[in-house]
């Protein structure tokens, strides 16, 4: 197996680039001083140069190609020749100078989409972004093979996903979705923001939040939690996991639900295998596997009244002023639903409805079936559409998100799919763990972390999306499980 | 010139690789989760060996060889085809396998190194250190054309420097030392540490270095300053320039000398000419160039009364215990000499006796006059004969420094070399800017900081160390200027 082992050997380097690129741009996040940025910019792109060099080398094309054709292989060998198989034909089908107007396409719509949304003017970005779905479309079209163009770009986050198989899911979401909105909006009631609204202590914010992450498994000797302007996830699991959080001293909820997000993030990079790392099966299955994991933490776990049984008391501790704040109070105001006009701030019930949304548009980009120009347009009638609600200019609407100026099309779909696993893994888990809910409203979220660890994360990539899924759940990836768990907190609580 | 231009577009990818390399090198040792070596290590090897093959490519190689023909070369790209074509031949010359080894063996080395220390017994180290002297050895062999072995490893650090060029000049200062240091030992003087000795608080400890590097000039948006174990200057100058110290709350020398050498390191980063830092003329001269800039501050500037009649109130009022305290007795207490085992506690006239000995071994053990297993003895009776006591065992004695572990050899004359500089720089200063010491008194410390811009940083490496020391100084780098600074402070205070 002298070619199999030469296949490891080299992708290994390339994993090696990829992780030096990593802990870079998380430098640039965290700790660059505002200076550094030109310097930066050329480091990373001479690295992602020599990363893409080292995919498309012919030598590793006709490796993978010559063990393809091996009918012997054995299971784990034969899809990690096919992970690497499927990088490289993806990479060598972009040309060097069509993977370099894209890398300055998006550093240019980088700049123009801040300078717009400043201006809350979308014409000033339009330039930029039609000649950056003119790329977006060509790429598309290179490594799209027989299939369907956005589904190409769907492939970068979501490997094999397809908008065949997106549409009627996110299509049966909405059809979830919009009733229990109307309800909830129908409805008198009125929460209670208090035991989340008001003055709190920065520092004491990060402390219990940080208790609550080790509390989830998080090891302190294999991560680092930093501040940082858009909390995030980053490093090279599962033993350099870089996690950061933001805290706000009116409102708690950014803060806590955010690093209990990332930390799901975080408990899904350490739980990768360590011997693996630099392996082709090593690494996370997908974006919207990756999004089920921080999503089940955050909305499945740390948003249910189990788990403010335990943690409200700390809370009570670290926040004096809460001495009167009761478990039916916590729980209602961690749940709080209503439509809104920005995307991370939404709740878990809406934000699907943002995502359909920025998910419909984008499609008819890559398709060619929507002008770049009536962009607002159809935003605006969107939101209004799906939530009842209209943007007062293009910063708090179609200018909201970073991703479409960096070329990030096929990305938002992953959000909503990682809440449909999220919603159905916790069901796998409450089936599999007897008296799941008892355990965590007495603190432990170990075993249900050692489940999650078992069940998904120690895989790494060995299985798709959808073998994971039907492994784990029993089933296929479907909305029962979501419908079934929001259909309950707005029967509790509106 | 189109030969010329692709010249500079390799160099520039070399740069950032070498960028790239530098911030994961600082983020290894200031940031970075235990968890994170070994993925960290096989990263940074793997971009070393990208940084290695770009240098080596035949196609840069032929690029400076016919641009080395070219007669008609203005002078500034003359000098820089000298500097990438000294680099290339060097790379060149180390052949894949034996750099992977010496990769290797630095990783076993510095393991070794630290378990030997910890147990305090040279003989541990002893097989990984005569491993490291024959591959050391080698690389010279294979380096050094028809030069001295030891000159090639030490043109690594200090371009161009030669054993026939310092073993004179280090001789000279063993003189000039070993008398004064005599006169030091020989006299009654008890200097009152308290000034500097005692308990501070170590959060005003840092405030207080900090006001000192911004007054210096350090450029807070172009830099950071953080904590470590071990204090250094790194990052990528001059627009991301990474600074660290560390505070000893019972004395505050390490903290506050520290600080403000890496900040001096970190003037000379920031006064580099940025147009130029992906250009081959980009960069620091050597490394005694650089250590002068350091040493200058720290010892020339912050051990100086007029420094402390500016600072000495603002050091009061940061630490009220020390309101009693005179000008005198802060002058003095910064001045303390005294023999003592370790080099990096050393005071500015015994530092350079450590030095001379390291020197005077590795040039041996190179040169192949000299056995490791021989080294205990070497040094005892070495630190006996310049200082005038005896390491009570290996850990204080031959294996506190960790350079021969890394295989830096070469690397310990450029200390001293750059006390040399400093002095003769300093004495440029005063002759340049009239009533110098009367402004840094005043807290004026930009004018000598603009001078040294002006005359150092900003030229990058136009000049050899010696051009640049002739152009600055007026003359040949000696021991004159060191002697005259050194004699001055054991008069006065012994």
């Amino acid at each position: 197996m002298e070619a199999y082992a030469e296949l490891e050997r080299r992708y290994a380097e390339i994993r090696d680039v990829k992780n030096g690129l990593s802990i870079l741009g998380w430098d640039q996040e965290v700790m660059m001083p505002a200076g550094g940025a030109p310097a930066r910019a050329h480091t990373l792109a001479t690295l992602t140069g020599v990363a893409h060099g080292k995919t498309t080398d012919p030598a590793l094309r006709k490796l993978v190609r010559s063990l393809g054709r091996k009918k012997d292989l054995p299971r784990r060998k034969r899809r990690a020749v096919e992970l690497v198989g499927h990088e490289v034909e993806k990479a060598s089908a972009i040309p060097a100078d069509l993977a370099q107007e894209l890398a300055l396409a998006e550093s240019t719509g980088l700049e123009t989409w801040r300078a717009a949304r400043a201006a809350k003017d979308f014409r000033r970005f339009a330039p930029a972004l039609r000649r950056m779905v003119e790329l977006k479309r060509e790429i598309a079209r290179l490594t799209a093979g027989r299939g369907r163009p956005y589904d190409a770009l769907l492939d970068d986050f979501e490997p094999g996903a397809t908008m065949k198989q997106i549409d009627p899911l996110l299509g049966a979401l909405k059809d979830v979705t919009v009733p229990l909105l109307g309800q909830v909006v129908a409805s008198r009631t009125k929460v209670d923001m208090s035991p989340f609204v008001g003055r709190f202590d920065v520092a004491a914010q990060a402390a219990f939040a940080r208790q609550v992450a080790l509390a989830m498994g998080i090891d302190p000797e294999r991560s680092r939690m930093d501040l940082s302007t858009h909390p995030f996830c980053g490093g090279i699991g599962p033993d350099d996991v870089r996690m950061t959080g933001r805290y706000d001293p009116k409102d708690m909820r950014g803060g806590l639900f955010g690093v209990i997000h990332e930390a799901g993030h975080g408990l899904y990079e350490q739980g990768l295998d360590a011997r693996r790392m630099r392996s082709p099966l090593g690494g996370a299955v997908s974006m919207a596997i990756h999004e089920s994991q921080s999503r089940l933490w955050e909305n499945n776990v740390a948003r249910s009244r189990p788990f403010w049984k335990h943690w409200l008391p700390k809370l009570k501790r670290a926040h004096p002023r809460l001495k009167g704040t009761t478990l039916d109070g916590v729980y209602r105001a961690a749940n709080a639903l209503a439509p809104s006009m920005i995307r991370v701030e939404a709740d878990e019930l809406t934000y699907n409805l943002h995502i359909i949304l920025r998910y419909e548009i984008e499609r008819d980009l890559v398709e060619g079936r929507q002008d770049v120009q009536d962009l607002p347009d159809r935003w605006n009638t969107g939101m209004e559409e799906l939530l009842g609600i209209v943007p007062r200019d293009d910063a708090e609407g179609v200018l909201q998100d970073i991703h479409w100026a960096m070329g990030l099309f096929g990305y938002f779909p992953t959000y909503s799919i990682g809440n449909l696993y999220a919603a159905q893994f916790m069901e796998a888990a409450r089936k599999a763990i007897r008296g799941l809910d008892g355990k965590i409203a007495k603190g432990d979220l170990g075993t249900l972390r050692e489940w999650l660890r078992d069940a998904i994360h120690k895989h790494d990539q060995l299985y798709t999306p959808e073998q994971l899924c039907k492994r784990v759940t029993g089933k296929p990836l479907g909305v029962d499980a979501f419908a079934r768990h929001v259909r309950k907190k707005v029967r509790e609580l509106y």
